[in-house]
């Protein structure tokens, strides 16, 4: 009865199809077993964790995300490299549906740790993709030390992000030495992968932050719906998509001759990631045409103000009463890449809302993730446009910031970031 | 293409089913589209926000939370009432995957804010359900003083719940006057049906505090498998489920004479909110062995350990190697119904990961939700049982707490707690 589900520990068969069930439940009749089987093997989807590039990045953004940012408290660079190699073997067994060690949640000794912490027994891999990054903090200690001889193949852009006009960071919300972004259809195995990944790096890497998300705000392909945010507005309508391959190799990979000093990222990726707090109270306030002026698109359909449909092109020409109808100060007109150079990025950010805060308002907002091939010209200088002038800042509070390197693929019988070690 | 979806502000066919197809590519192959629109067509799942019960109670446990407990801010029982007036409203509007006001996100003028915030457009019913709650604080302040003429009308089980051994409550996650449980198999959904509710309530009520929970953890039907909690194990396999009606009128609803003042309640029930961090490295560390001594049960097929499978009655009487089998301080052994009057509970809760704490451990845990006709008898008892001699409570620490008496379901022209105020 239940579709294929190869995570060890799963003891009891249609495990995965009883537990999807709840979903397909119309009041108290039980639906169409055939329906609740053909969702269990959607949630048994699964991504390839090795390939030339890392999974979680073009592949279609799932629902839910469990993002982490470490740092190394190990001076080791062999204990560096072990944690590496024993995360690239785990990341490939849980994207598979697989627990995180070989023996598994249940299967081994009464008198040992399981390998496998077992809140994701029975479920299935419900396409998990773990994206491993490297912080700037890898390279250079606050001191500016090499810390595991790899300063010299720190690349050019692999930097702190500057300070923006209105970031307001906490420092225990920013930065990080390396950084695991897990996705998945289902929260708990988000969840299950980084914990597990987590327990792995014990005595080498302690979390520094870590965020959960849903309700993805970015698609990543062209056969997605654009998700809304928690403003209700479309969100990453011009985003590079998975089917775009000349916009991905110039926006989103790093090429092989970009720094001589980060060769070994080619065919990566930088990661910038901005914890992005929303005033939604105050912005439910304001009327939906001033809203509309704000983002430079209206609020249902997602289309430019100038008209057309979502996809349709902003004519920042076209004349409204007093000004253009697509205000100066909108946010589509101040991050259009042809104010910064054609630059596009490759977004793929998540609501968050982390209960309330002390005000009683939502503690809910944005956690943005772009990839971008070099932020220096594919990021800095549109969140400088965006943080200086856009309407939508009086809304927003960045609270959180942090850039990593993204290394390439990992091909068979590598591990995650071999190059930069090579 | 789409299937039937109602949420106003839809304006592209086909956004439902495209919203959700990504859950369905494996790889990069899109999956059947008919795969798609039975995802899609469960997604709009919903049920009726009107009966003998509140909706949220026995219907079956969705994936996803979002908790809020508010303060009453005003002082005028005319504003009490009409806030519960337009909750109802706006609660019945929203579990049929409309928006929250009779306008909508989009539709209305774009000199005023929209009556719904718009995050939700596009998205289904997705099985939500509100479920509204008083708290003590309701009918008398701190001071003991009647707030809004409805002190005589206070149930005597309706009182702030006694400090348990090793709770370290957070005031600012714990009590409330009111409470909203919103639950839905898609956090936006959940999200957006507080956001819009707490919304309503400005100026006269605000978020004291708020949760975000996944992966229910108890089933509350036979057709649902029982999920796992943080620390790998099966939760609430002793759930009552709503298809034991004797049991439900047993231990769930409060009946008719069960206390004079609180008669306004019959057909309702208690809800016990409970916020229960789990110290999830320390636990990861214990042989397997110990765990399942701790529970009581095996981590695999959550079976008692004196022998069966999971729904097999523990036999607190076998011997095992220097006492018996089923420890004397296993966690099964001191919440058995045998040892507290046979009382079982309505388990309905989440777990939860909130980041991570200063020490880099995961902010991580159970938010325990249990439905009791009476705690005094259905849940102090059991609590103070677990909490003087219970092995897990070593993994434990209780941060927040509240109870709140449910009023009954909302009959055709009724809002929601008209009974209290009749």
């Amino acid at each position: 009865m239940a579709p294929q589900v190869s995570r060890r520990g799963l003891l009891g068969g249609g495990v995965a199809a009883a537990g999807v069930a709840g979903a397909f439940v119309t009041g108290r009749a039980t639906a169409d077993p055939e329906a609740v089987l053909e969702q269990a093997s959607a949630r048994s989807a699964s991504y390839a964790f090795r390939g030339a590039h890392q999974a979680g990045i073009v592949t279609p953004a799932q629902d839910r995300l469990h993002f982490a940012a470490l740092d190394v408290t190990s001076d080791s660079r062999d204990d560096l490299i072990d944690l590496l190699q024993r995360w690239t073997a785990a990341a490939e067994r849980m994207t598979k549906g697989q627990g995180a060690g070989e023996i598994g949640p249940v299967e081994g000794s009464l008198d040992l740790p399981p390998d496998d912490t077992g809140e994701a027994i029975g479920l299935p891999a419900s396409g998990l993709t773990i994206t491993f990054g490297f912080g700037p903090g890898l390279f250079r200690d606050a001191e500016g030390r090499d810390r595991f001889g790899l300063a010299d193949r720190q690349p050019e852009a692999l930097q702190t992000l500057p300070h923006f006009p209105a970031d307001n960071l906490d420092p225990a919300r920013s930065y990080g030495d390396l950084c695991i972004q897990a996705c998945a259809d289902d929260p708990q195995v988000a969840v299950h992968a980084v914990r597990n990944l987590v327990r792995l790096g014990f005595g080498t890497a302690s979390v520094r932050w870590s965020q959960l998300g849903f309700g993805r705000t970015s698609s990543t392909s062209t056969t997605q719906d654009t998700p809304r945010n928690l403003f209700g507005f479309k969100d990453g309508t011009a985003n590079v998509k998975a089917e775009e391959e000349a916009a991905l190799g110039e926006h989103v990979w790093v090429g092989p001759d970009d720094d001589p000093r980060g060769d070994w990222l080619a065919g990566g990726s930088y990661l910038v990631a901005r914890r992005i707090n929303m005033t939604i109270e105050v912005w439910d306030r304001q009327p939906l045409g001033e809203q509309e002026r704000f983002v430079g698109r209206t609020k249902g359909t997602g289309a430019p103000l100038s008209g057309g449909e979502e996809f349709s092109e902003p004519d920042f020409e076209m004349p409204g009463r007093g000004g253009p109808i697509i205000p100066a100060d909108a946010h589509v007109r101040l991050v259009h890449p042809d104010r910064h150079g054609g630059a596009r990025m490759l977004r793929r950010g998540y609501n968050f809302v982390d209960g309330s805060d002390a005000l009683g308002g939502l503690n809910a907002g944005l956690f943005f993730i772009a990839y971008v091939r070099d932020p220096r010209t594919g990021f800095i200088p549109v969140q400088n446009a965006m943080a200086k002038s856009d309407a939508l800042m009086e809304y927003l509070k960045t609270t959180g910031s942090a850039l990593f390197a993204v290394p390439p693929g990992v091909q068979p019988g590598e591990w995650v970031g071999q190059s930069l070690f090579a």
